[in-house]
């Protein structure tokens, strides 16, 4: 549906939805606190009013929030004619006052609204949780999108890096904080307090960003174990048998990384703090020398189920599809009979998966497509590197380490971005087949 | 000039200024600098290219600055013809990917390379010493205003209310941010480390907006005395004679308010901070319950001698006319049968200067112009209340009060904006012509 | 054993000990390192020494510690005969330098020692370390007590209340203090963080007394609910069904009070938290109007058993004996039937054990002793309030309420040491036989 | 005066001293709150009498202070004939009671109140200001100084090395501390926050030890000023005439120390912090080298007048006392051929000084004394090196290298204090006659 139709048409016929009785007064009283919020009004009483808006968006239900992103979309949008107006004149006439009035045109009067919403203490954190139910939302109403063109756009502006800042996570952290890891983790579960302390013992490290105006919150969050040489199974790392000694370690493991805001997706922080943790591990511990993740495949499971079920696909011989066979096995991975087997089979397709399967001349498989644009490079494959079930499940157990050599990273992205290229070791480049 | 016109004069004649001989590689690496930043490579080496920008901008002289912003004037503007071909788009399909062309082709890319330079440790410094030396840059080359339009509109955004924190200042603060009191006081100037020892003894208090990003740098800030009375003269404010006892004070003077970063000219901080030290003040002190400002009128003395030239004023009588030659004696303030005379002719003409000089129907008078605007209204002018130097010369002495109700505040920032009324006391009142 | 007569005794028959094979290295070393610490080498050195104090005693195992207490038992005590000297001399010369002799003399030389290893990084922890280990070995070497008697002079003068901060624990307090409170918890155990939140949650409030020196661990610490009226059952503060109302509290509920080192035992912190909390929580919420304890009755078990076994006791009659075979019965406290029989029985006893059974006219109960000491008075038996098993088996499910009245404080106080008087509520006394 | 003679002569003769009209009401208050505060009433008000004790305190004046004094004095002390008693039941019986019992009674009872007081928020602020008090009054009144021993008793308990955190002092430091060093400077006046913030400046640091009960006051405070070579002149220390660049520093300089507390006279911390300071110089900047005073020598100038007008001196060559006459012209150090002459005569002499003038086996230099008990040796006498009025004055301008050689720190310590060895360069041996 186009934008103008669109909001003849809320406008219209909307108006069942925006007033029917019982939200009426939520509906209604957020509507016209966002309009007293953008008046002179606004301006004269300071943060008062934004907090009334911050109170009356909290305590919307679903349908309201979404009466109200559709509110967003009729009432706080660029007038085409205008726009089109403005153009021409900033064409023709190229100076200031036509670049100011086609800016002004141009940009949706809802940036104007949410900016004044941030005024508001707990602004951003509205802000924020707006995106996440407007981002819900757009599922069902993929019209709603251009609101969230708006929003991403000043949430990338004003969570840009350099007002964020690093911050070591450990056992010293308040609990408020803490307690969210154990939420937000999104790789390799902790089961409560008692998983969490074993992550941030010795040997152990966390990292996060966060924003001054969201104190309390992680936006995003690294665990990385310090051990001998590249760890080759994620277990170890994060249940240690016994207590962990404090050996001469050499290698920094970044076996965990987890966004944790919803309402912050698609703004990248992941790229800057991989590089500024290695930087603080090489400032705190000078016998480090390498750095790599040891991260899940999510996509390989999918993707080889695909071609299984695929009888056409080249990628696979009648060997290997029968070989195959034996994943249906309840525990197959306990059996090491079985697992010698696959292991023959599984790595190079493994290893096909990561070089070759793309989407847009990118690598089909999300974590891969993170770590080699972000300037690191496949070092290796880990056969049963982590035998939970979801690491059996996503991608028959298997690990891979990305390796992150700081004076590469920037050929190596480069290469990546401009040539397609993905940068591989050479014993990973001997199992491609 | 129009932009596209400019473009390319610069482009061609500019050469020689861009590439002479001596500020070549500073001007040129910048150049190439900005380039990668806002390229790839920015993206890889995150936030190091950020920092060799900033480095090589701070290290930049005047006329190479302003090479610079020409540079982002001919390389980083939007296309006026790709602008109109979005909006002709926009206009007739109206649907998400024209919207995001549009607003994508309309920004400036200079916006996006201003956020990647704030990615660096000290970007956003950097970013508002750029403004402070593009607003001095602009007297001489007023075709560089549309890049303060985009620094503004950035900044704006940055530097909203929600992110900035209200701190009290006083002796405990650290030196290094004192000594910018000092430096930044811009109504009744300080002499050094005693005088502003008793700006922030007994029954004084300051507040100052910070922003996380420039923790040591006060955005704003405003003195108080907490005193008996609705105070009529400064000078015992500032420098009181003896200790000040812990009187049962039940009013709160703001005598002094002051903007300290000039990069953030137009960024308005002030009514946000009277409102919310209000707030914090009835907080910490239950007794308080009248605030109300002790301000400089800081146009009065020019306006009065334009009307004294123009000897077709009719505002000024014969008579008036007459006895103000008594101002061109020396120290004239300190003879009390002059300030008599003086009074009876100076108090009715500073009321009329209040109340009905404006341009474009505001107050002409600034400080007036943002009291009223915020929703104070006038509530006396006081007869030599400030006697120093520059008291006498800017406004006869003269200093106003300008009164803050908290539950009038809305009603009268409403009656100011929208029927340009100006709201005073009845004493104010009688004094008028 | 008297001590002039131990030295020798241990001087010579001790040498087995003191030099077995094994163990000779840590102890002597321990032994010259002492040595030199307490010489001029010590001032040389600095901390450093100190510092392999500390490091060798957190070494040396159990009976190497016992060894070293009998090394400063010999060679660290004060010489009878010269204090007999020093004591002569200061009464009849009674001059500054005969005043100074006789104190140096006096005060036994571990004391100083005990002050040296104070110097190093974490010396407090390990002399706090030290006297919990004293404390255990004096158990068995009773003649080990004059060294605690030093060791605890100098703790109190150390952790004199004026060097102590109170401080507020919630649910941002860092994990490895909150961890703390569930391993301290000496009244109603926690099982895990789970419960500790709960503890933490709306209208609880928990406070603690720290030393700077030992900022990670807390001294003591009490629980508090915040309720309306004075509550009479403990498992609804502890574990609330449902998220806890901010209802109108009026009452300050002291669930739980629980020592923290057992090394600082005998040094009373209780008093000062109680009042000093009392003030903090009047500050933040001027709603609440009472302050009492919910109290475990530790010693009414015990007691009742032991008159229950005396049959010649003349508290109980043989009714009341027939009655309380009842609690031989599994579960007696589910059925209603028996509780109510026997509660008619119990709750008298119970106020007579509290009021009347006493050791050296101070109350038999130490928790009685501590609040009544502190100036509570004794406001209610609560029948039930505590079904926990603990509870149960220490006093029937009783708990106490003592109320603390600021105003009322220091009278009873001064009643109950000087006069031995308990002042107790008109309910109370009206089940008082 | 003996002691017990003093208590019965101020109870007889001093009643008129204490209890004059005027200011009975507060000698008297302070007496009773006193005896409330060691009484059971002190235990059940907590902090609260305390409190009372030191407003109480705070409030009398000079005399009623040393009323105060004689008070501790006469009720306060231990009692002869009971010490006398106490030390023979110890000899005889020399079991814990009598040990315990000994200890009791031998410890003055002011010690006890002086605990107590330090209960009070500000107490130990007190409890210094009333040291400080009594120092003065014990120059009047000798028989207070059995007071003072109690007190510093006290006081280095509680100032433990082990308690202190040493903190660096830079500009950011908060401005009500860093007045504080203007004010405690002792070595090298500042004339005010210019001065101060020079030496706060590129290559200087300044460290201070702090105790955690007054975290407003510095207790002793070391300058240094990074440099290349072992510096021979202060002013260009102190007063740089251009910025200083951030050379490639090899030695650190510690060229001013000073005591704040008058009542911690006495109290030692200078040598922890010079040791201390070099530990964290040594971590911040790994290639620093070298660490030596530039030290005034305050008792040459004395000493030589002394031996000039002692004309049987031995010292003084006829030849020097001719020469030395040229002291006595105004400003001679400002003439070359002047300076010249009196170097080679005042050096030596200075030499002699330093390595021979004692008393009582140690250096008569109190400077001198410090460093070298501190483990430092001599290496170098600067000609000329503080030429301001003060180092004219005291040590016609010279000054001292003492060198810390850290792993040679613990023999020279043992040599001088053992042997009276003082260690020197070679080239000071040199100078030596």
């Amino acid at each position: 549906m186009r934008i103008n139709q669109l909001i003849s048409s809320v406008a219209d016929a909307g108006r069942e939805i925006l007033f029917n009785k019982n939200q009426k007064p939520v509906t209604q009283s957020l509507h016209d606190l966002c309009a007293d919020l953008c008046s002179n009004k606004g301006e004269a009483l300071g943060t008062a009013l934004a907090r009334e808006v911050v109170v009356a968006y909290n305590n919307a239900n679903k349908q309201q929030k979404i009466d109200f992103f559709f509110h967003l979309l009729t009432s706080y949008s660029a007038n085409p004619s205008e726009v089109l107006k403005a153009a021409e004149a900033y064409k023709s006439n190229a100076d200031y006052a036509s670049f100011k009035a086609l800016n002004d045109i141009v940009e949706a009067p809802r940036q104007n609204l949410f900016r004044r919403i941030n005024m508001a203490p707990g602004g951003i954190k509205t802000i924020v949780q707006l995106r996440q139910d407007l981002l819900a939302a757009i599922k069902e109403h993929p019209e709603l999108k251009v609101i969230d063109f708006d929003l991403k756009h000043l949430l990338n502006s004003w969570f840009n890096r350099g007002f964020l800042s690093l911050e070591e996570i450990d056992w010293k952290t308040p609990a408020h904080i803490l307690e969210k890891l154990i939420k937000y983790e999104a790789v390799h579960a902790m089961n409560g307090w008692d998983d969490l302390k074993k992550r941030l013992g010795t040997n152990r490290r966390c990292f996060g960003f966060f924003h001054p105006s969201l104190p309390d919150e992680p936006l995003i969050f690294v665990e990385v174990a310090l051990v001998k040489g590249i760890a080759d199974k994620v277990q170890p790392l994060i249940d240690p048998d016994e207590s962990i000694d404090e050996i001469d370690v050499d290698t920094a493991i970044f076996y965990s990384i987890s966004n944790c805001q919803a309402g912050l997706q698609g703004i990248s922080f992941g790229n800057f703090l991989i590089k500024q943790v290695v930087m603080e591990l090489k400032k705190e511990q000078p016998s480090l020398s390498q750095y790599a993740t040891l991260s899940p495949i999510p996509g390989f499971g999918k993707w080889l189920k695909r071609e299984l079920d695929n009888t056409d696909s080249s990628i696979l011989t009648p060997q290997q599809r029968d070989s195959l066979k034996a994943l249906s096995k309840d525990n197959w991975h306990a059996d090491e009979t079985t697992t010698d087997a696959l292991k023959i089979q599984l790595m190079p397709l493994c290893a096909h998966y990561l070089y070759k399967a793309k989407r847009r001349s990118r690598p089909l498989d999300p974590v891969a497509n993170f770590h080699l644009g972000n300037g690191a490079y496949i070092q290796r494959i880990n056969w049963l590197g982590d035998t939970s079930d979801n690491g059996i499940k996503q991608s028959m157990g298997m690990l891979v380490n990305y390796r992150y050599e700081i004076d590469k990273v920037e050929k190596n992205h480069e290469c990546f971005v401009n040539e397609g290229k993905i940068t591989v070791s050479n014993d990973f480049k001997k199992m491609l087949p």
